[in-house]
């Protein structure tokens, strides 16, 4: 592997991060009631994807961030090309990934399920159609339901596919997939509306990038939109509502349910 | 799909090109002993990584190239973060269509080896990685070995790609698999040695590419690093040695001889 290439990949990869949708992935595991090792590969694709959607999200032509995780952004550490170019190598990893996952083999049929998920998740109509409307957003006002369609896209749809992508491995009755499923689209939301009230609540140092950077790029936020009351208490509903989703589970929930309160009250 | 996005993705895709790694991906069912249609997804796929790296690879801090097939390249004729995003969802819509082909779905076991191969090919120690080094090689003199390193990564292995997926579906014998691959990667080879000639045989109007752009960035070509006449001598000899190893498939071979044959005379 070209020698800074690779540093780039793994300056991002291995630079922090709070692992959230690995440690969804791993939560959903314990809830449908299979090992944490089946899930390994779903782990580590879902979170090399998100590696590289900041890389190429914080690129001068796009967000144009220069401040990621406390350190520069890759395309600052390193250039631009190299910045392209390791977002485009660490999406295809992530299917590697799951290609060659010695424990996701032992099940054909999951892992076909699964790959297939993560390439419906992070398209055009998903992950990377997000990004493309959150642009074409700036500089224009939109109401709640476009910013909501924005977020699912963009944040929510990776979310949800790192909790529902185990659940391929298990077996659910259709009330149970339905309620996984209503939980996993919910808590998407709630981890980004937290996400655009962190921008106004804390500065620069505890986020560990520009806290005024939406603010500055005229982005319409959950705050900016509804107000930052009126945003709080937007969240605290719909996380009400994903947490008595899974009620249906009983205790193997309890993974789950505390990640939940994390992304609720996380700092940064 | 977000309308600019959907319409950059079929400007890229669309918008003519010679379709070689469908071709060949077509004429390798043929000698491998396979219907066409089973071939379809691979066929597409490899199109649509093909159509995703031109646009990557044309951005301006990559390449920078402003003509492509006779028309603006994807940055100019929409903007460099639709440019951006367009090629991250070629590269998904490539795994998707491969998980999703009706006709792949029906052999599981070699759908998988398929999806696994192109995710291998692509990546940091393939395509990407060609790209990789053929940029940490501009501005400096390397040698026939370290010019043959990049292009075998950065155009060899998708061609490569093209003609072996197919393969999955077949049963070969060991030595026709072998005798195929060796097929498989010298023409990558060939295709590669002949597209660097005519840089400097044809004029922009035939290429639809600029003619001068490889020497204007001072990047090592097959010409420059051995002389044309040593260069043709070249391709010539690997053409024949890559033909050769058809023999052994008998008259199924017609379809890849054929275009091995285009490749080595096509005018750009």
């Amino acid at each position: 592997m070209p020698e800074r290439l690779l540093e780039a990949m793994k300056y991002s990869v291995l630079g922090g991060g709070k692992r959230v949708r690995p440690l969804l992935a791993y939560a959903s595991s314990e809830l449908v009631g299979i090992s944490p090792e089946m899930v390994d590969g779903i782990a580590a694709s879902v979170e090399l994807v998100h590696a590289y959607s900041l890389i190429h999200d914080d690129l001068p032509a796009m967000d144009d961030d220069d401040l990621r995780r406390g350190r520069p952004t890759v395309h600052r550490a390193f250039d631009e090309a190299t910045a392209v170019l390791a977002g485009d190598a660490l999406q295809a990893l992530a299917f590697e990934t799951l290609c060659t996952d010695p424990i996701l083999a032992q099940h054909p049929a999951s892992q076909m399920r699964v790959i297939k998920w993560l390439a419906q998740t992070i398209g055009a109509t998903g992950m990377v159609g997000g990004q493309a409307l959150d642009l074409a957003a700036e500089n224009k006002v939109i109401d709640e339901a476009g910013l909501q369609e924005i977020h699912r896209r963009k944040t929510g749809q990776l979310i949800r596919a790192a909790i529902m992508m185990p659940s391929e491995l298990a077996s659910l009755s259709a009330h149970q997939r339905e309620q996984l499923d209503l939980f996993a689209n919910e808590i998407g939301l709630v981890f980004q509306i937290r996400d655009d009230l962190l921008e106004i609540e804390q500065d620069t140092a505890t986020l560990g990038k520009n806290a005024a950077s939406d603010h500055n790029k005229n982005k319409s936020t959950y705050p900016s939109v509804l107000g930052a009351d009126e945003a709080r208490k937007r969240a605290d509903e719909i996380y009400n509502r994903a947490i008595t989703a899974l009620d249906t589970f009983g205790t193997s929930n309890k993974g789950l349910k505390w990640l939940a309160e994390l992304i609720m009250t996380r700092s940064h």
